[in-house]
Formats: structure tokens, C-alpha cells, sequence
């Protein structure tokens, strides 16, 4: 036996994500607790030109749908990036989970070797699926994932690596 | 064709550590364009109880050289986390990618099933190779690098998300 693609992406995805909800419930626990207003941190940047915290949530999400949907070969389900509060921002984990949870093996399995080409204003990139998979798709997930957890720490929201990394 | 739990490991922590090792020469650039002090970057903190730039390199690489050397089965190499400078830092890069490749295919393919422990004071915890892998080593691996990297963006380094993912 080795890694399948299905193994090594939806339930990699859906664990990390899972654990981001719950990071949000800490940081909207935390507003409630010390009377801050949520916006302060939904709209919180590492640097001015990084990204606030909402849309590092809306990218992680992006990350995972449109990599389980490249993989699967099917339309990447759309989102209008409104989200402003914690609320909104778990439905976006909810909705891009469910989308994950349509995804069946046999529709991933097998794409290791499929290209998929990533289209940029700087020109298009190919990949392979397990290129694509391991050395981008993955990379950017937990970078997004990681800098909303990091935005959240560097604001005094009480979170650790456990919250982060959840039950693998 | 699947992963092979070699594909998997080997050239993913190489490849995203040799990115860590460009961005600290980024790094140490800026601090010798700024005239700064490197000690402030290096021991930069996000939050007071916040691991400081130097020890997350060091986890990083402790995460990837652990990593393999518990799926190959053999000795994790020791470091004696005494470093204090950009090169110093980029040395230690420079061994766990030496220690990485040392590693041979055949050393890892097929332990996704394979019964991996992480001792810990809290008890032990018992992993597959597989998730061990996907659950426990990437996320944690990339967790220590992109907060690296928010260190430096946070501190002024001109960076991007190019200088992370490099040529996956």
C-alpha cells in the first residue's frame, strides 16, 4: 500500500479546517471575554501589505476547495469573500468542509500523474497532481491556516499548537 | 501509481527548508542594509510565550530530520540548538538537508503503516506512519515555517509567498 491522493488531501484538509473553526470560537470567546470588537481582529494584518485575518481564512478555504476540485476535475464552487464576522467565517469553513465531504475517493484517486494547470497574470503553471498537491496545494494551506492562528496569538487569543493540529 | 511515502517526505522538507534558508538570507540583508542588529530579529517573538525566530528554525528542521529518521527507522540526529546568527541558523539548515539526503527511498517506502511513538510527558502517543506523516509532521513542519517567515514580514522583511513555496 502507499499514500492515495484522496488520503493525502480531503481528510488533511477537513481536519486542519475543522481545527481553524474551532480557533475562531476561541477568538470570538476572547472579543466576548475582554469587550473587543471582533472587527479589530477580522481585520487584523501582520504587515500592511499581508493579509487580514478574515481573508487568510477565506484563502485557506480557497486552498482546500480548489485543490480537492483541480484533483477531481470539477467546477470549483464559489464564494463572494464577504465574510466580516466569526460566524461568517465558520459557515465559509462549514461550507467549503461540505464541499470535501461530496468528494469521493474514486474521484481523486488516480490523479497523481493528471496535470493541472494554475492560470496567473504572470502566466500559466503546470503541474502534475502530486505536485501540485504536495508542493503547492499543501504549503499554501498551512501557511494561510497558520498566519490567521499567528494573528490571533500575536492579539493574546489564548490558542496552542494542539488547537492547530487537533486529532491527526 | 500512488505516493510513495518517500515522495511524500524527503523532497517536500527539502524543498521548503532550502526556501527557509533564501528567506534568511533575505533576512540578514535587510539587517545589514538597516543597519540593525540580527540578535533582534532572531530573537523576535509574536507573542511573549511565543517560540523566537531562531527556535523556530530549529523546530523546523527538528520536525523534518525527526520525521524521516523515524520512518527510516534509524538515530534522529542531535543538534545542540546553540545557534545565534543568520549562518549559524543557515548551517543547521544545511546539516538537516545533508541528513535528509543521506536517506534512501527504499529507508521509507512502506511505512505508512508502520507504528510510530512520540514520547511525550503527557504519555505517549502512537501514530501510523501515514498519519504521522500527513497529521502530525506537515502541519507541524509548515506551522514552524511560515511563522518564520511572519517574524520577518511582521519585522519589515521584504518577502513573499514566492520565497516560501520556491520551485515545488
Amino acid at each position: 500500500m502507499q499514500i492515495s491522493m484522496y488520503q493525502a488531501s480531503a481528510p488533511r484538509f477537513a481536519n486542519t479546517l475543522k481545527n481553524l473553526s474551532v480557533i475562531l470560537d476561541k477568538a470570538q470567546a476572547y472579543c466576548e471575554a475582554k469587550k473587543y470588537d471582533p472587527a479589530a481582529l477580522i481585520s487584523y494584518r501582520l504587515f500592511p501589505d499581508m493579509f487580514q485575518l478574515s481573508r487568510q481564512v477565506q484563502v485557506a478555504c480557497d486552498t482546500a476547495k480548489g485543490a480537492m476540485a483541480r484533483l477531481a476535475g470539477i467546477e470549483i464552487p464559489k464564494h463572494e469573500d464577504t465574510e466580516k464576522t466569526f460566524p461568517e467565517l465558520k459557515e465559509r469553513i462549514a461550507q467549503t468542509l461540505a464541499f470535501i465531504q461530496t468528494i469521493k475517493p474514486a474521484q481523486v484517486d488516480g490523479s497523481e500523474d493528471k496535470q493541472i494547470v494554475m492560470k496567473r497574470p504572470s502566466g500559466d503553471v503546470t503541474f502534475t497532481g502530486m505536485q501540485f498537491l504536495l508542493g503547492h496545494a499543501y504549503p499554501n494551506f498551512y501557511f494561510h491556516v497558520t498566519t490567521a492562528y499567528n494573528i490571533l496569538r500575536h492579539n493574546g487569543v489564548e490558542i496552542g499548537k494542539r488547537d492547530y493540529i487537533g486529532q491527526p
